[in-house]
Formats: C-alpha cells, structure tokens, sequence
C-alpha cells in the first residue's frame, strides 16, 4: 500500500481522510459512524488525557463514573435539553436475543422488551445530577468536582474520523456549587484550562468566546468556548464550557442547606473535549508529507535510524545509539531505535515523516568517523550535523524550539487570515475569496445570524471575550451593535 | 448517617453492600443493574489501571479503541460465542426519540429503526477480528499486541455492585500470533502478569488454573484463570486469560502469508480483568470498621490529624505536619493533611479506618513538648509514638510491612481454609460446615461436574496449573481421575 497522501492544495479534505488513515490514526468500523482508533492514534489520545487528567486534578477534580444508559424519562425534565439531544440518540430497547429458526443467526427476543427504553448516553448531565440530589445536602457538600472520562453516542448522519463521529471518546467535568458566582468562576477557569492545553500542548492558538443562543448547549445559561483556525481558514470548536446556573438543579430537584440553613437550588457548571481535539491537531499542523506533531503531545518525540550496509556497522552504530537512547529518556524525551532490517531507510524516514516524529537522527558510517549525527526536524524539514558530545543537549533544546515554532507557524496563520467587515458585501467576499476568521458588527439577534448562516455559511463562532469592544451597525440589518463577533464557517 | 457498619460475622453480604456505599465506593444507579462509582472508589480503579497499563505496555502492548456496538450478525459468525452472549445484551433497535403527543416526554421514534440491530458490546473479539482481517496480511504484521480499556454491558439478572453488574468496567486484550506456540505463551504470560498484580499489589494470594469446557469462555479453546479466596471461604474469579487457537480466525477469515508465502489462519488471545476487582480487593481484607486497602493500591496512603484545643497549637501542628507532608510526597508517597474544623479528631479517626487509609499520623500538643508523633496503623490497629526525626523513614518501611502483612493474612487464611476431600461424604461435610478450597478427584466429565454443582452448589474453580498431580478415583462417580481439581462455591 502506497504511503502517500494527497496534497492539501488539492483537496484538503481527502488529504485529511488519507491522512488519518495511512499515518495509523484511525479508520472507519463497520459499524455505521462509529471508529476504530488505531494503536498510534491512541497513543496521541492517551498523551492528551494524562496531560488533561493532572490539570483537572490540580484544579481539584476527581474522576467519577456514571452509567452509560440513560433512562428515557430522564430526558425530558430538562426541557431545552431533551430538545437538543432526543433527535439523535441511540435507543436501547430489548436484552436479549435468540436463534432466529427462519433465517438463520439471531434475532431480538420479543419476550425481551424493556419497561422503559433506556438511551446510551450523549451527555451525562441528567444522570449524574440525579446522583448529585443524593450526594448533596448542606453547602459543607459543596464544591462536588466531578469529571469522568467516558465514550458517548450521538446519532451523527454525515460523519468524519475524530471530527465528528456518532460514537465519540471524552471527558465531561460536573461541578456543583452553592452560589452563582462560584460556578461562573468555575466555568471561566475550565475554559482557561482548556485554552492552556490548546496552546501549550497542541501548539494550537485559540480565540475564547461565548456562544450565541443559537449555539447555546442545551440546558446551559452560557457556553463558553474555544475557537481554533485550521489550515483551510475553517474554524474549529476546541472545547466548551457551560455555565448550567440552577437549571439541571431544578431539574433534578437538587438543594442544599445553606450556612443558614435555609434550602437553595445549587448552581451547575459542565465542560467537555472530546477525540475531536484529535482532528483539530491533525489539521493545524500537518503538511503534504504526513502529520507534523508538537513534541508536547508525540508519542515518539526522537527516532533514530542507523544508516549501514555491513553488520559490523550497524553494532558499532548501535553502541551510540544505545547510548542516546538511555541518555535522552534519563530526560523523559521519548525515544524509538529503529534498526529493523526488514525496512530500508527511506523507507523509515518516510514513515517517520508520515507520523510526524519531531527529530530523526540518523547516523551512519562517515558519522562514526566525523563523531557526529544528522539530525533532522520534522517542522522545517532542515537538517544539521551535530556533534555526539552535544547531541543530548541539542535535542533538549531542539524539541523545544520545535514545539514553540509549531505554534508560532499557527498563530501567524490564524493573525493572516483574520479579518474585518464593515459591510456585508465585503463580509461575503472575504468569506467566499479569502475565508478564514471575520470579525463584524451583529445586531444580536438570532433572525439575522440564521440569514447570515444561510447566505454565506458562516456562522458565529463566538462573541469573543477579551477584545476590546466598539459599538457600531449590523453589517447585515443595520441596526446597532454592542461590538464585533467571530465569524467563519466551521467543522 | 451513621457510618457504623454490620459486622463480617452478623451479615457478611450486608457488610460488604454497605462497606461499598458508606466507604463511597459505589452505589446503585437509577439504571437497572449499573452502578455509579464514586470518587474513592474511582481512585482506587485508576491506581489499578494505572498499574495493569505499565505491566502491559512493559510486555509490549498497545492501547487501542473499538466501537461500542456490534452489528447483530457479527454474533452468529463464531458459534459457541452467541450462544455465551445474546442471552444477556443490550440491543439497540432506533436512532431517535420524538416528542409524546399523547402521554407527554418522549417515545422512541417508530420511524428511526436500524436496519440492523446493534449490540452493546459484552466483550470486543468480533469487532475487534473484522478490523484485524484488514490489518494483518503477512507474517510481517505479526504479532499484533493490542489492549482496550472499554466499558462493556452484559444484562445479568441479579446484580451487586462491583461483583455483578449489567456495566462494568474492564480492560481487554486481544493478540494474534503466526503460531500456536506463541499464542499459547502469550495466554499463559498474561496469565502470570495478573497474577503478579493480584498478589504485589492487591495483596491477594491467587491459585492459577485452568478451567472446564463448562466455564470456558464463549469462543475459546482453553481459558486460564486466577482464582481468590474471600473472607467468607468463596471463591473469586479474578481474572482470565483465553487461548483461541483458530477459532476467531475462522469465524472472520484472517489469513496472513507466512514466510513462505503460505497462506494460513491467524492464531489468537484474548484476556481481561474488570471492576470485579474492586470487589475482590474489598471483601479479601476489610474488617468490620471498614477497608483495609493494600499500601500498594491507596489512594491516600498516609492522613495526617492535628488534635489541638487552641489556634496557636494547630499553627505549631501544622508546622510539623506540612513538612511531613511534603517530605513523605517526596519519596512519592501520597498524603492527606486533614485540618478541617468542621469535624473532630474522633470522627475523623474513624472516617480514615473506614476508607481503609494505611497509615494515621496523629500529632498533639504533647507529641510537639516530646518531639514524637503518633503513628497508627490500619491492618493490625497498632499504635506507637515514634520520634519526629525518624518518621519519614520509619513510615517508608512501615507501608512495606503493612503490604506484606495484608498479604500474608490473606494467605494464612487461604492455606488454612483449603482442604482435600477424598470421598463424596467428605467432600460435602467440608464445603457445607467448613467452606474454602477443596481439592478432590474428578472424572473430568461435565455431567460429574453438574451433579456435583446441583447437589452441593460447589463448582470447580479451575484444574490447577503447577500442582503434583497424583493419579486417583472421582469422588463422585468412582471413576479413574487424573488429578485433584480445586471446588470451592464462588461468586
């Protein structure tokens, strides 16, 4: 099977698709919507959930675990959520099977109906704050700090490896507290963590914000988000943050005793990412030859190939070899030797390539003689000889120049292609010729952001926090405008 | 809510039930059969994990994730695999719910029904083999060492929390090999790596065996197991290991060319434990004031209580115990200082021996006049004063002696609970007035087998691997035996 993959030029999306799959990510399962995430993707996964897991610990949280089925009746006592999540959703309706005497195989056992349906989860926030009803009582119960790391289904009908799948992998943070302002600062620090994550562990430059009610949650009062730029101009939801107020509380009839001991509902915070960040890190950063990873986040940070004809060679090569191996992981770099004979050395450096290791070093005979290596970063593509006396140190200092070029390469990007419209005509231009992020005047409503969506398919990505405000007119109805919002068309 | 719990003697099924729910282990959930597993609990599941994934990475293996549901026909293609498992599964019929006219809520949209049923996954080998079919071409692809840590849902009837429930937690690896040899080896590594984890780190002795066609799993060739004696004298199924020789193979035609270029069927393995383990771990060593946990598996391994009457004593105490605290968490042991005014030392006392925490540092007014501190100690409930500059160095070895001690414990029990009966008579005698392990004579027939499990509800745990085999005559049916096989009732 050829390694090779599409460019982006022409035609992003496949190159995306090719990708995925010939660099071991992840590929599609028989079973509809759903993915297999392969060993190497699932090793990108696991270094975003261990670097996760210990922020979400350092700020206090615990992990939890809920069901994974929902009952029906559940749904609807959240009126705007069962509205959002009822359309679709997996529908367990029988336990049991039995041989099918007329065609063969098995068939559901009619005789095993459940009373009630139980749904497979696509959020947990009704399950858990049914829980929640017992665990608290009194304002000593609270903060609960509760994430859990689980796999949810949401029935998807146009589905796309990692972005957007009808099973999909992630964490969902469950935070109660006894008032108001404790959950909106809970709110803002998890979106922070998340921003954090993006930047300093994908490379991947955000822009935070608050959703408009169109792109509300369903059962939030506010949701914050995070916005990434892929290398399309497209932007990409990185992560969300809900500020749940008493809804969920009042929902699930969950109070507490206060100092006082007067009785209050409790106020509610959720948050999520998902495998999806998976796609946003595959489609900011790689290149035409194959995935270009950030050294935060590889699973394999150095590879080292030796270069030989000659057994005698290749043992005298595998003595440095060796050596920087044990050298490097004394430095938690994460190293891979790779003298398999089966493969020759392109054919490594290509696969290496594919799977976007940052560094290669390479050593082969004249190296020995010199007392150098070659080694070669995966971002810039350069290649320098350096000496083996300072090769350790070097790569020290390498894979951490490499992980702040990946960002700066993306934040130059995201800075280029983002724009202003001050006119709706210009708006759509921008959009349609230049694409990437457009800040422009919005009159609030949602009739205008739904024209604007069906007009261009640029949607509002978010109102952004942080920037400074100017008033002024709708490009699109004229009326005024408290200040700028973020538009793209998006995953 | 009174913390106090039933004793071991008085009740030993309530104790554990509400030892699970007053340690905040786990609880019952809304959803029939699924439990909720709480913070504590939780971290002792992670500790687990966290162990497990080090041993199988260290024995080569990759994590990966496969699709939660599985197309109903894939079920029918190994034969005795259905027959295992659709009598107890979750079956997904529609992909949508719509708004109740009639009785308000929602109901299952009769309009989204899948064309074919999708089952929750009880265990992965079927979807897991249709991928392999497309991974694995030549001997080059072999071995595959993969591993998934996945929820699976198998609909049992009468539930308990941890031991028994329709969701459960588990990891599963599944291996395929170019030879039977390999295969074989791979089972019986597995089998020792958990093994290994049972007995260093959940301090539970464990004998290794092989089990009967009757408790084979659904689809193997030979299933190995470890199995554990709990406080009652039952046995405990801690774990599997399954040979699957061609079987799967067959079922979904994976074929790989071997170095001759000669087509043949791969040979396969699949092996798992779940939170079943959480179950073991409890009823193997707690006590009647609650959790004993093995030094090796807590969460907290060391609390830290001030007693004080005045600020200005719990300003000196804290002085002490935040340099413990800090010098403890240097040697990676992991610490809780608890100085919350909300709760007084008493509670607190018992709070910690109820979550089974190892070691209790207690620190006092008079502790600081004499330079000592108090140490206290979970299993054995010892206390001593031990001076202040010798703490850290005495609690390092005492959590060494704590883990050896619970072990040694539970293995005195175990070698005094286990018995040979050598006639029928005797066989019931022991397991109805004295319970535990019995090994005895066996036909090796699964009719002797049933008989024996209707008339005395002992079933055969495994035919021990490692044991001197002597040749005998079945206790049952006076048949020819070809070596004692260990009974024991089992949860």
């Amino acid at each position: 099977m050829s390694k090779a993959i599409p460019s982006r030029s022409e035609d992003y999306s496949l190159w995306y698709n090719e990708l995925v799959k010939k660099a071991g990510l992840a590929e599609n399962s028989p079973v509809r919507g759903c993915m297999v995430i392969k060993p190497y993707g699932f090793a990108i996964w696991e270094k975003m959930q261990q670097t996760l897991d210990k922020m979400f610990k350092e700020t206090g949280h615990s992990n939890a675990y809920f069901p994974l089925f929902i009952p029906k009746s559940f749904f609807s006592k959240e009126a705007s959520h069962v509205e959002g999540f009822a359309k679709e959703c997996a529908v367990v309706t029988h336990y049991r099977l039995k041989n099918d005497e007329v065609n063969g195989g098995v068939m559901v056992d009619p005789d095993a109906k459940l009373e009630e349906e139980l749904i497979v989860r696509p959020t947990s926030e009704t399950v858990i704050w049914d829980s929640y009803k017992n665990w608290i009582q009194s304002y000593r119960d609270l903060p609960l700090l509760i994430n859990q790391w689980a796999n949810v289904v949401r029935w998807e009908m146009r589905t796309r490896l990692f972005l957007r799948t009808a099973e999909f992998l992630w964490q969902e943070g469950h935070t109660a507290h006894a008032t108001r302002q404790e959950a909106e600062e809970e709110t803002v620090q998890m979106l922070n963590v998340y921003a954090e994550f993006a930047e300093n562990f994908m490379a991947l430059p955000v822009t935070k914000g608050i959703k408009t009610e169109n792109e509300r949650f369903a059962g939030a009062v506010e949701t914050y988000c995070i916005e990434a730029m892929m290398q399309d101009g497209k932007a990409l939801q990185a992560g969300t943050s809900h500020f749940l107020g008493q809804n969920f509380a009042k929902a699930f009839d969950v109070k507490f005793a206060n100092k006082e001991g007067k009785e209050e509902y409790v106020w509610g915070t959720s948050w999520g990412v998902s495998t999806r960040l998976m796609g946003a890190l595959i489609m900011a950063h790689s290149d035409d030859e194959g995935l270009v990873l950030p050294p935060n986040l590889a699973p394999i940070q150095v590879v080292i190939v030796p270069i030989y004809r000659k057994d005698e060679e290749l043992e005298k090569i595998s003595e440095v070899a060796e050596k920087f191996t044990k050298e490097l992981r004394a430095r938690n770099i994460s190293v891979q030797y790779d003298k398999r004979d089966t493969h020759k050395p392109g054919w490594k450096f290509a696969e290496y390539e594919l799977k976007g290791v940052p560094v290669r070093i390479a050593i082969g005979p004249k190296d020995l003689e010199k007392g150098t290596v070659e080694i070669a970063r995966r971002d810039t593509k350069e290649k320098q000889f350096v000496a083996q006396g300072e090769t350790v140190e070097h790569i020290v200092t390498l894979l951490d120049d490499i992980q702040k070029n990946i960002y700066q390469k993306a934040a130059s990007f995201k800075e280029a292609n983002t724009h202003q419209a001050d006119s709706y005509e210009e708006f759509k231009e921008v959009i349609e010729k230049k694409g990437g992020f457009v800040y422009a005047h919005w009159d609030g409503t949602s009739e205008t952001e739904e024209k604007i969506k069906e007009e261009t398919k640029a949607t509002i990505r978010c109102i952004p926090l942080n920037s400074n405000q100017e008033e002024g007119t709708c490009i699109y109805s004229g009326k005024p405008s408290k200040g700028r919002v973020l538009f793209a068309k998006a995953y």
